[in-house]
């Protein structure tokens, strides 16, 4: 028989359960902080026509856009980033109430080198206001990215902002040697500098002179109204003059989230980008947002081990033998009845410590036993499997120990 | 300047706000569902190598995938399904435990004919166990479906049953002009089975046959646990004789969710597919799964309006003036904190019967008004938009209304 490949495609990723599950249990958190600050979902498709991709990117990201024809002939790629697919949906519908204030969280992809951390298929999870001019909607999406972080358990992260208008004067190789100042340090963006002709002096000055920029009047106003809100200043936020953010499009405010001691890089950043949109609409409209790097989230979040992640189910129903089949489904039925998460075990033939083999490598924390024994008394054998201890209890009691639960984090969007 | 693509691609959706939010309450729900039944969530590439994707799901199947070359030159082809990358994981990952029982709720891409109700991208929400041949593992996989349908608020919804070795010594042919039972009658088979090359008698007497067949050993037994765990034949599943089920692998039990009194055909369907994974692994694997259409429940729960979709916000914090600013903002945090979904409006220089208007467009149900008499008093106003009334209450009664819950369904993973 010829041999079907069975590999990952590379710089994919498949997620098996566990992994999975922390996945989808902090993008549900997410949705709801989303959704507590007014933001709602957009969906949009995963290929979009080459056209509404190309040249909103800069010229080195337009060739990491997946591209090809479809069968019938259409130049289309997928989706790079979710940015631009909302710029569509603008200009798209007219009707749509603004200020639009929308979540998405799809994959992109991007036909990157694959390197450690770096992946062509990944998630990101965005919140923008379209339509609004006012810093008030700077300080929405502040504060929304704030609180979702901190209540995703990461209690020290802080929001580093800027203003792009205070590089209003600077050439566009300032900012982009600044952009990385936090990978190589001051002394690497000086040498950036030279190598783009500033002589060293000079370099040196510039960088001084933009360390001593203070908050323009905008960023005076927003972090007032973080302070409001109830963030503290320094502790929550502060202002980084230094802060430069990569991406051509900003106008405004620019933000990162960033969380201290962690190498990895922030955890997102945005900002306000007036004129983007004004591409596919035609005439001018305001808009600011935030965007969360998600596998980074992800990697923080198992090094705080602050959320906790049941496992899938919280008990194995055991099935002693084909002629306790029917008693064991009943149980089955009433702990999902009473919202237990339940497996029952799917083979009658397999002997008992076949099945709570089966339980221990699940990590199913509690096992019922349903025995002759059992049914004559209406008694069940409850096997807590970490303390290796077994007890006799009747159904109530039964329901009553599975239904509490284990810990106090416990994030059971699963 | 040059004019932007602005439009979504022919057979594809945006999901807007409104749209969005029901169907993906709908997934969760789904998800919840699933994890009670102990089926762990898995999660795979968009992408997968063309050569894992083409001669798994027929000839006119492998005209429909979206396949094309990457920059690196690999032929690649998007997921057309959700058990074909099932079954390569299944044999990538050798040390899965068994039974390995997973949900899979991702896009699929298929190039057909845009025509109604029949889109390019499309959810599908797939429960597979793989790796047990007992018929508890079809049990458990039908009444996880009709447990999640009903608990969507489909309670009419039931599963006709049947068995594909009940065809085994009939022509293939017979089972594909079966399969369309549902869309062109009895007489339609009978054409048919004539077209094939069926005497007109043999072909009435074919269908007269297979209508009187009874329910194999492995049914019984299957109907038997059904019962077992609360289900009633007839009004929650019953055999069908007729049941085809389209697709080729399957070798056992097959099954149909059918909803009563709704034409578009049925809201998903599954069985045991024995032979399908060997393909990959070498060795046989027995699976038994059910895939829901997500876009027909979504349609029939619309229908029933069973499942109440609350707002995306439960009230607007309007911003009197710019030196109400501070108030307004340390309102909604408090109101945030509380858990009550918030919007504060964004712009202080709007007048205030422009962001009623705003809270009325987006079906905010209520609206806090502060202006000077308000932070005198310290009470605030709480506008009812639906009831078109307004009362004064103190904070402690503001988050004591707004905590309410409309309604008693209401589904609020949003």
């Amino acid at each position: 028989m010829k041999k079907i490949k069975t590999q990952t495609l590379k710089g994919f990723r498949d997620f098996l359960p566990e992994e999975a599950r922390l996945r989808q249990t902090i993008i549900q958190k997410i949705k709801e902080n989303f959704s507590l600050f007014g933001f709602e979902p957009l969906e949009t498709p995963a290929l979009e026509y080459e056209e509404t991709l190309l040249g909103k990117y800069g010229e080195e990201a337009d060739k990491l856009i997946y591209l090809f024809k479809d069968r019938g002939g259409r130049k289309v790629g997928l989706r790079y980033d979710q940015t631009v697919p909302l710029a569509r949906v603008i200009a798209q519908y007219q009707n749509l109430s603004k200020p639009f204030k929308r979540y998405q969280i799809q994959p992109v992809w991007r036909a990157e080198n694959p390197q450690k951390g770096r992946f062509r298929e990944f998630i990101q999870c965005d919140i923008d206001i379209v339509g609004e001019s006012s810093f008030l909607a700077d300080v929405e999406i502040i504060t929304c990215a704030l609180t979702t972080a901190k209540n995703l358990g990461l209690t020290k992260v802080k929001m580093a902002i800027n203003d792009r208008q205070n590089f209003k004067n600077f050439k566009k190789e300032v900012v982009i040697a600044l952009d990385k100042l936090e990978k190589i340090g001051e002394e690497g963006v000086i040498k950036e500098l030279e190598k783009k002709g500033f002589p060293l002096d000079e370099a040196k000055k510039l960088l001084q002179k933009i360390k001593k920029i203070s908050p323009s009047y905008i960023l005076e106003k927003i972090f007032s109204c973080l302070k409001d809100y109830g963030f503290k200043e320094n502790e929550d936020f502060y202002f980084l003059p230094t802060l430069a953010r990569g991406l051509d499009y900003y106008t405004g405010p620019i933000f990162e989230l960033i969380l201290p001691d962690y190498q990895g890089g922030s955890l997102g950043g945005g900002g306000r980008y007036d004129n983007l949109i004004e591409l596919f609409t035609g005439k001018a409209e305001p808009a600011v947002g935030f965007s969360f790097g998600f596998d980074r989230l992800v990697e923080v979040i198992k090094e705080t081990k602050k959320l906790t992640f049941s496992s899938s189910a919280k008990v194995l129903i055991a099935v002693f033998s084909s002629s306790f089949i029917s008693t064991s489904l009943k149980i089955t039925a009433l702990l999902r009845k009473n919202n237990i998460k339940s497996e029952i075990y799917l083979n009658p033939e397999k002997k008992l410590d076949k099945q709570l083999k089966y339980a221990d490598k699940k990590g199913i924390p509690y096992v019922v036993i349903i025995g002759p024994d059992e049914i004559k008394t209406n008694k069940f054998k409850l096997k807590d499997m970490k303390k290796k201890e077994q007890k006799e209890v009747d159904l109530e009691n039964l329901i009553k120990i599975l239904s509490l639960k284990e810990k106090k984090n416990d994030c059971q969007s699963q």
